[in-house]
């Protein structure tokens, strides 16, 4: 007996559900989990579906394809662990965090390697015995710099790429090499205090909340499909400096979070927006 | 065109989504939403399901009987607004809330009638006219009075009966009449602080958090199948009554909220637990 | 015995403190609470006292006067209940919560009026017996509608002004009567989302999260002095018409909130940020 | 320069707070943040001051000793590094929140060593150069097995031990060694639940929301100053199994702040409670 999640996608249309459960239900597939959402503006149909039993994927498939509209996309997604590359800069939190959690099972992932245009964090990825790829970006073109990167994270494969304070905008060409795969952690509010120094800009408006963005990158390092958001309440007493200290806490956990629903496939892209089930 | 939700409970099997779903095709009735559950534990399928379309409904739910196990719970309940009776001790905040969204739009429900055993909140409910009716139980026995409040809350026939800081016990003889239908609000943290000033022991420990429970009652008031819960932070700067006082905000918005999702047939029953679609 | 609360507000010195207590424990006054804040960026010091005793406000600020530097504020204000004027258009959750607390003392304060540029929620204020001023913009340039509304608010002779979904921008002559004066509640977060239909712009970016922000109004409608922020959090299921009926709930208790906190004495205002003890 | 706080507490008296600031303007301190708070039920006098000057701390506590009343504690913390000792059993998420922590200046603590009396924990401790110590309680007595950790700990004259899912029981005699300097972490709420399998019991009982409870420890294990608490929101789809993996990321996030505050000066015991400046 296995477990896989089906992700469904298409045109909305009468009877969806019953086509694609009677097929699951002719393979005596158990259906452990299931839920669905109808963008009625957009007539769009969106379901999620764990299921276990015998997989034939591929006569599945078919079946399902034979069943569904003609514009739509199906996954079949096993629960084996699923391999990430982190990309940072500095900042230690963010990597921090999803190592130890992967360390002890509180994230069920595989960290293939951490790539990063300073060598400061070398120290603590290897303490993990994780990979740690030092790729200066000084002397080089960006997109020189971000060719490096390449060759060195394509060939870990990995399922998705994650941003764990990655201080450099990424060029659209690296980022159609992992379209709805790059996960980035935006400090302060989305769409609010885009720009430089958000945390002094926040002392400066003297907010009572900050908070901290998870979402995919598309060509806008700061934009893309939001997928998990969170804040904290702070006051007059902090300086920019502690409002900075303070938000490192909510960036970690929003990440991790926004990664572990990444990971349980439950997070489905549609334009720039996420349906998170 | 009508839209109605149709919940599903029964024994766990393979193909009931597929089967229920089949029917709901038949009948060209548009799924909008779709949740489902399975209790592992219990072996036991939850669903809930928005329909949009023309109803028959014996002829549905014939034949949703015809697929389902024998042991199933199947309820189809369209959206028109639900009736319900109020009943209060002194205290205003609860039904005072209930009785503003009502009349704004915020609660799409009717309020019958609110009853009470004290004559205070008479001018307040007058307000938005709705009857009060002021029902004491000095110098009546329990059941005297429990009999004399259900001879004025039976004729309304509602569907949904709240305690909003109704003071006192109920037996199960009253409770008997309204089986998963009366919805209570427990202040501080259920299962903790069970008994009296609940305010005053929170304060004596110093917790730092404060909440509220809203839950169905059985034959326990301050037990029974969990709705809602929520709670705000504390600090030691806050008296007993302070507490109590903060606590009130935590209580109405937490009851609101607990029969805004029983009003939306999101809230199922099952054993002493809820299932919130 | 009566209780005041002392604000004071100076350049930093060495020494502040313990000049102001003196003359408090001169006049045999018991500190019941105190909080300090220094701004060391702009140096500045912001005291909040609570005292208890017998006052002689006349000699207390004289002497008060003498220990403090030359640039200062001071005020010492006692606990009578506070007087406001609330201005609405059309919607009633801000308005209505303010109503009921003050109605059964979860607020503690007097409603003098409400003033809207609409009929609509004349008969939910009068329910209260709060009278309602009817002034329509129409047929007024802005100048002669806000001089129509300050002849009838400002006999009120009311300690602040609520903007409780008051829907017109108003001007910096309307805003100059009542400096640091006047509270507002602003949908969605400030500064995210400025212009019109932020709950449809929210929806089309796809947040997680919805919060209201409450703040004193200067010259620009959406920003000023903030008070208090909140959040909840939304999904892909909200419509944008969802959205903001949930934002409702958030934006009436950041409001209630806010304007809790300004009566108390809790909020100094301090440039275009506030204190909040 | 240096930075130092000032810690009183005392039975309340008039003057208190102008003898205390007065005798630091003597000494030219500068009072950066100063937070006060009177028990009027116990009638108790607490206070915080965060002072900022050159010290001579003997001179300094007599002339506070000499205008304070009789029974007084005072005392002057400077903000040096504080040293911890961790607790553990067999669960990594507490200590590894707390070594990545102090690893990247979130916490600004020396981890002095971790003691556990089980071995796994030993590889992730001293990937951190930390050393660990595995006292195994099998075939000890509670009190042969206590005395040999406390050979281990004391020598190392923490400022706190810290009970990272430690999951034995102390006795009073373990305890009484570091009075109000025990910190622990208690899944799930206090007082609810208490006893074994707490999630398991939560689960039965369908809560919606799962927290932690930081505090100190006296006689009993599970009990003692509350230092702070935080919840999160679970449903009906979560295992006890998956509450318990919830559960680990409020715990540790509790655990850390409440050990922030603590090393920060910002928590004063009384009785059986805290203060939390």
């Amino acid at each position: 007996m296995q477990q896989k999640v089906l992700i469904t996608d298409c045109a909305d249309a009468r009877g969806l559900i019953a086509q694609v459960t009677q097929v699951c239900a002719k393979h005596d597939l158990n259906i452990i989990n299931n839920k669905e959402f109808v963008d009625s503006h957009n007539k769009r149909f969106y379901m999620r579906t764990e299921l276990e039993g015998v997989f034939n994927d591929e006569v599945l498939l078919q079946q399902f394809a034979q069943v569904l509209p003609q514009q739509h996309h199906v996954k079949l997604v096993d629960n084996s662990k699923k391999r990430i590359v982190i990309m940072v800069t500095k900042e230690a939190h963010c990597v921090g965090d999803i190592l130890m959690k992967a360390y002890y099972g509180g994230l069920d992932v595989e960290i293939a390697a951490v790539v990063g245009n300073y060598p400061e964090l070398a120290a603590l990825v290897e303490k993990f015995d994780v990979p740690y790829h030092f790729i200066s970006h000084q002397g080089l073109t960006r997109a020189a710099h971000e060719q490096a990167m390449l060759d060195v994270i394509l060939p870990y494969q990995a399922h998705y790429v994650v941003l764990a304070k990655y201080m450099r905008v990424l060029t659209p060409h690296f980022v159609s090499q992992f379209e709805n795969r790059i996960i980035n952690i935006h400090h302060s509010f989305l769409p609010a205090f885009i720009g430089a120094s958000p945390y002094q800009q926040a002392w400066e408006r003297g907010v009572k909340i900050i908070g901290a963005t998870a979402h995919f990158v598309n060509n806008c390092l700061d934009e893309g499909p939001i997928i998990k958001q969170n804040v904290i309440s702070v006051d007059h007493s902090y300086s920019a400096q502690e409002l900075a200290h303070q938000g490192r806490d909510v960036e970690k956990s929003v990440l991790s979070k926004a990664l572990q629903l990444v990971l349980n496939e439950q997070v489905l892209v549609y334009g720039n927006k996420t349906i998170v089930f």
